[in-house]
């Protein structure tokens, strides 16, 4: 880790609990039964502490899309080629790709980020640029990334949304797009549940059952070649990650930083948030869980995580689309919270 | 029933199957690996079956809930006193109350129906009124309500949803508020599923585990007492329903007449959803599940009617609170589904 991103994740402190205390108070005296409004209570209540306010909001909000290539996928691993990385970057910008419906649809101030993209994607406007190098190395054969590529990568995660905290922005969904990323991501879920990777790996964007063993294996003579250190985050990252897990790890280093609720999307996203609590334990109190992907290595992380995503949508687009899709319910938790009479004002009892 | 409503609901027929047809075409022309999004897809297909159309909406929107006291509550049933009923109502039309904050938010028209509450209402300004008795019977002693009563209640809900479909609203959320209602909405189920009442009877608002078990006895002996005949809802309703069940009976077999939206909230809803079901099948394919309640009984419900509810967010209000919250789900799948790229249209592949 860089001494610059090192003393950031040294002043992470969990929220001063007075906030949730007193959020905890204003659901009891609102007119329902006690505990009737479920996760949304929990909600309110979290957001409150995260941004030290009895009323806590949804607004102004940003999606976050971090976008690389992964040299794994020269085996196979994906049922996708690399070269729709570039395409799809292009769907983003030119408002055809999901999250660029559900940004506008939610309000949201959209933002993708090229980390490594394995092809030049400055003819695309509007891209926030980052790129540390032309996609990430075949992790089958050698490190993923050197240390010092990964640094880079979580240092721009936490600087983009350190800019947008700046900018007043109190709510960040944190996704990403990188054909081959879900076998980063379940390689990281292996090395730090400990879970054989034969239970972590799934389908992705649509392999055969045939893909899903090969990629199983291809991860794990990864593992036993790389043997990452389970209690090391910033060497699973390097090892067996990739440019837009790091920029991820990041960006939810700096949501913690700043203040500032960051919405985990689904598999790949919530490996990211994995690795940023193994660096920072603290960060875990500004995390909010969008969507519970059907990729099974989520359920592992979830567990360790002691999560309990907002969604259960069937989704596995990625894309920040589960978390994005969340703000919905995080906006009406906040007024609900806000706006509901209490018994008294409703001179109730 | 009454011979105008039986001609309405032998009217009621599936959606047309083209619709959906072309709906899932679509989809798999999305840039997005098939099947992606998840429940979004089927959300989007069976909307546009629905309103038999291409690109389906959530908009305009209407949230009903239908208010009414229940006669049972006399045995000790609920955490709540009946008196509560009016007092809540008063906060609806003041916009304290859990949903009248959620139809802000989420854009929708609330409209709050008196079908049976035990209090003068006449002083509230803005409640559609449709009261046909002073609360349900004491199910623990005579049936709930005559056969009479019951159509009258089902016509109104009818006639509610008719009229906000006739002025262009497409998706409405169905939910009530009674105080007790959970107690009819568990031996409904009962009924329904042939379950014991001692499995489909929960909390309600806030009961100890003694006042549940108080609760299932009540229900117990009241099934015995009338033995509501399985395969006749409109005896089950009767017998151990209530104003607002049979109002919101009425208002899916009005939505599926209509090839309207309607979106189901929790448990008492769906209790009313499976119902009008059984007296119309195709009704069915009407209807999405907003929120899946943790009452017990809800679960049983939702097997029968092979229903996945789109939220689960331990919420226990009703209100319509967990259908309000769903229209933001429905919205993203009919916006994804209109809005997103065809793999054509992004030069893609």
């Amino acid at each position: 880790m860089t001494s610059r991103l090192q003393s950031f994740v040294e002043r992470i402190r969990p929220p001063d609990p007075a906030f949730a205390d007193q959020a905890r108070a204003r659901q009891a005296q609102l007119v329902k039964p006690p505990g009737s409004l479920g996760q949304l209570e929990a909600l309110a209540t979290r957001m409150a502490a995260i941004q030290a306010t009895e009323r806590p909001q949804a607004h102004p909000r940003a999606i976050v899309v971090f976008c690389a290539d992964h040299g794994v996928c020269a085996e196979g691993v994906s049922a996708f080629p690399s070269r729709i990385t570039h395409q799809h970057l292009r769907n983003f910008v030119e408002g055809g790709a999901a999250i660029a419906v559900l940004a506008k649809l939610t309000q949201s101030e959209l933002v993708i980020c090229d980390v490594g993209v394995d092809a030049d994607v400055s003819d695309l406007p509007g891209i926030r640029h980052g790129k540390i190098r032309r996609g990430s190395r075949n992790f089958a054969s050698e490190p993923a990334m050197t240390a010092e590529e990964s640094a880079g990568a979580i240092q721009f995660g936490f600087e983009t949304v350190c800019e947008l905290a700046e900018r007043g922005v109190r709510a960040i969904a944190i996704g990403e797009m990188g054909i081959g990323n879900t076998t980063a991501a379940a390689a990281i879920t292996a090395a730090l549940t400990r879970q054989p990777p034969e239970a972590v790996t799934g389908r992705g964007s649509g392999l055969s059952a045939a893909g899903v063993a090969r990629k199983a294996g291809v991860i794990r003579r990864a593992l036993e070649r790389h043997q990452p250190r389970a209690d090391d985050p910033l060497d699973i990252l390097a090892k067996v990650g990739g440019f837009d897990l790091a920029a991820m790890c990041g960006a939810f280093l700096g949501c913690a930083a700043q203040g500032c609720v960051a919405v985990a999307d689904g598999f790949v996203s919530t490996a990211a948030a994995a690795l940023a609590i193994a660096c920072a334990p603290a960060a875990r109190e500004f995390m909010t869980f969008g969507h519970r992907s059907s990729e099974p290595g989520h359920q592992f992380l979830l567990s360790l995580l002691e999560a309990t995503p907002i969604l259960q949508l069937d989704m596995r687009l990625g894309e920040a689309s589960g978390a994005a899709l969340a703000f919905s319910i995080l906006d009406a938790a906040c007024r609900l919270h806000a706006g509901m009479a209490t018994f008294a004002e409703a001179r109730m009892r």
